[in-house]
């Protein structure tokens, strides 16, 4: 192990099998933690080389069970995003792509720091439970053709552990053992088509296209070298994606899509992602078929009912499809005012994603427990035109918040001008 | 802590009060060993401003208990090398420097890879006790004028806590963690003048000139900016220094030269170091004085019946000085013969030391138990002629070894030529 640590702190190249052994050691245990928060450290500053990169997948991909789709009947397919303020597709995503007659086994994971996860979201649903075996999963996946759950200890255990070491030793911002990551709990979870969501901006891990592009590409690049069909989408994560941020709030708001509402930049996005996943997995030949398929099931309302089905399955209270009243709802609204006149044009995701977990609604720390009911309502996003003294935002907490009102005001910028239009994906695959 | 690994990692610069609450977590054990293994591993990659360092120092040298001599009469002196191959000066030199009245309270370490230790060395003298208290540290050193001794618990433990997690990480080889490292326990020993002996060549850490000027300039510089008085030589380690190679025969060696025996390369070394201290302490204002207070204490046998009372004192076998035969000695003899005539030209160091290591007589592992009794004796040394068939060295173990004579004869290069004269003093502080 020590040779191994010198290798790399000395910016060289790790072999295939001295990458297989640090993993398999990882796994069982036997490498003390402080020799893997080294090496971490020594990938982290001197990078990997592609090989390297798939080495490591492969092995933390082999270092738990790997789950095997044959005989369902359907092709099988996931996406994954890479995180952002306000991202909720993939809870109205999943059903809708799974009523289009797709199978999506969807492992999801939680939020940290600024970014919320989907696990957490869903866990705002009455009695829903992420925390499947791989048992249950897959048999979930079979009867019902979508599951939306947590890594289960059997899936990719070593990236579990070394993700818990990354995340305290300052070792999570590398590309390759993002890459890693990512990959190892996805390719484990089966589904032979993976579509990857890159955000791209302020609010999320990318910064700049050119980051989000290597790491499309890597990620593309690696899934399919390890056996599966990839593509890979870059979209904007400047401003937070539709008007909730918070885990009860953007449940609700997730759903409302199935049932033909909700804000516009959440239905088209959750549109593309769906569009393209159904032209990857082979369900439809091209983008117009399958936006012609994701059309039907949301106006059959076919895409509400796999919701429906799917949360019932997994012990949430079904209603929640129709009736939002039943998730919990933090009782107090402050409203944040503009003290200008003009229009908005940016809203800095990064703080008010901290200014959640300030709130209780995220986390800094793995351990920390969440308040599913907290929220930030946006009234206005940007290119919206306002009045000083008008609504901008509602902090929706167990408290009054002036205080948390005037955060999520500083993370407003209000200009004369209205700002030059955004588009919202900003690469995608082709067809 | 995350954000002060952040920036290290980043290639920014730690403020002394960040370093300073590091180090405190160190000592107390509150922050966790992965944690302190990642901020290492990017102190090893990216490196530390010279602030940084003294602030390191001064960190772990007030992580424990700091001597102090006030009061003793004489002015306090001590020497640290950073290690070569048949460096035994230490066990000659600290009683020698005492008789010619200055006080050398000297902490020292034990050997590990391919380079030996003075710890080790005088623990084969039968009875010999190196684990000394602090405050045993202090009686003797008083009474006797002299003590070597092994880093007691509580001097600088942050820095014993760090260099246990550095050899496991692979983050041995960092320069300022290696200046913190000799500081801390050198300044917490207490003497006001300190001589670095800076070790260059393939023997050493230092392989380059100017890597070891590099290292003798900064050790000099925080030493000074923390309060001593200090000079640094830079010395010769390519070929090991004297004939032995082991504990019990390196121990034998150096008290030969107190009785004006021994080899003239380690009598040379001694006599400029010792020299360098007594001027360095003031005991001697020049040179010139320095040479001859040490030549009186040697003809007269004050300096061996300093190192004789040194060694009663602390437990061990004082007729160990005039009569080697009670250090263990192992029984079997293979010579290392030449397959050739010629000169010597060179004689790996730290290839004999990696093989005393494979004989038991050095460590690979902190852990590792070694025997003292085991070593090798060099018979022909650089620029000696030599005719095929001749013995060029003696493997002493506890079997035959034709293995290890093979090994040892890899280690020998012999020429047509004598090589050129190559100094044992690269560098000398001035007057």
């Amino acid at each position: 192990m020590k040779d191994l640590i010198r290798l790399k702190r000395d910016g060289g190249a790790l072999s295939r099998d001295q990458i297989a052994r640090w993993i398999t050691g990882v796994t069982d245990g036997s490498i003390p933690d402080y020799e893997s928060a080294a090496l971490l450290m020594a990938v982290t500053i001197r990078g990997m080389e592609r090989e390297e990169t798939v080495a490591l997948t492969d092995a933390m991909l082999h270092s738990g069970r790997i789950l095997g789709w044959n005989g369902i009947g359907r092709p099988t397919v996931d996406k994954h995003s890479t995180g952002g303020v306000g991202d909720k597709i993939s809870i109205a995503l999943a059903p809708w792509v799974s009523a289009c007659g797709a199978a999506v086994p969807m492992i999801v994971g939680r939020g940290l720091g600024h970014t919320g996860g989907t696990r957490d979201k869903l866990e705002a649903i009455p009695g829903f439970r992420t925390d499947l075996t791989a048992d249950e999963f897959v048999a979930l996946t079979r009867r019902i053709g979508v599951v939306i759950a947590g890594q289960s200890g059997d899936l990719a255990p070593a990236d579990g552990k070394l993700y818990a070491l990354r995340d305290v030793t300052a070792t999570v911002e590398s590309r390759p053992l993002i890459v890693a990551s990512i990959l190892s709990k996805k390719l484990a979870a089966g589904a032979s088509g993976i579509l990857f969501d890159v955000k791209c901006g302020g609010g999320a891990i990318m910064r700049t296209r050119e980051e989000a592009k290597a790491l499309g590409d890597e990620l593309v690049a690696i899934a399919r070298e390890l056996g599966r069909n990839a593509r890979a989408m870059i979209t904007a994560m400047d401003q937070p994606l539709g008007l909730c941020i918070g885990n009860a709030n953007e449940t609700a708001e997730a759903l409302g899509i199935l049932r033909g509402q909700g804000p516009a930049d959440v239905m088209a996005l959750t549109r593309v992602l769906g569009s393209a996943m159904l032209v990857l997995c082979g369900v439809a030949r091209e983008r117009h078929e399958a936006d012609a398929r994701l059309d039907t099931a949301l106006e059959s309302g076919a895409a509400l009912q796999r919701a429906e089905a799917m949360i019932q399955a997994q012990g949430g209270d079904p209603r929640v499809t129709v009736d939002p009243s039943i998730l919990p709802h933090a009782p107090n609204e402050t409203q944040v005012k503009a003290d200008r006149q003009g229009f908005v044009s940016s809203i800095d995701a990064r703080a008010l994603g901290m200014l959640l977990v300030a709130m209780g609604g995220g986390r800094e720390t793995k351990e920390q427990e969440i308040d599913h009911a907290v929220g930030i309502r946006l009234v206005r996003k940007v290119g919206d035109v306002v009045k000083a003294g008008e609504t901008l935002a509602i902090i929706e907490a167990r408290r009054d918040a002036p205080d948390w009102a005037e955060t999520a005001r500083n993370g407003y910028r209000i200009a004369d001008a209205p700002p030059a239009p955004e588009p919202l994906v900003l690469e995608a695959p082709g067809r």
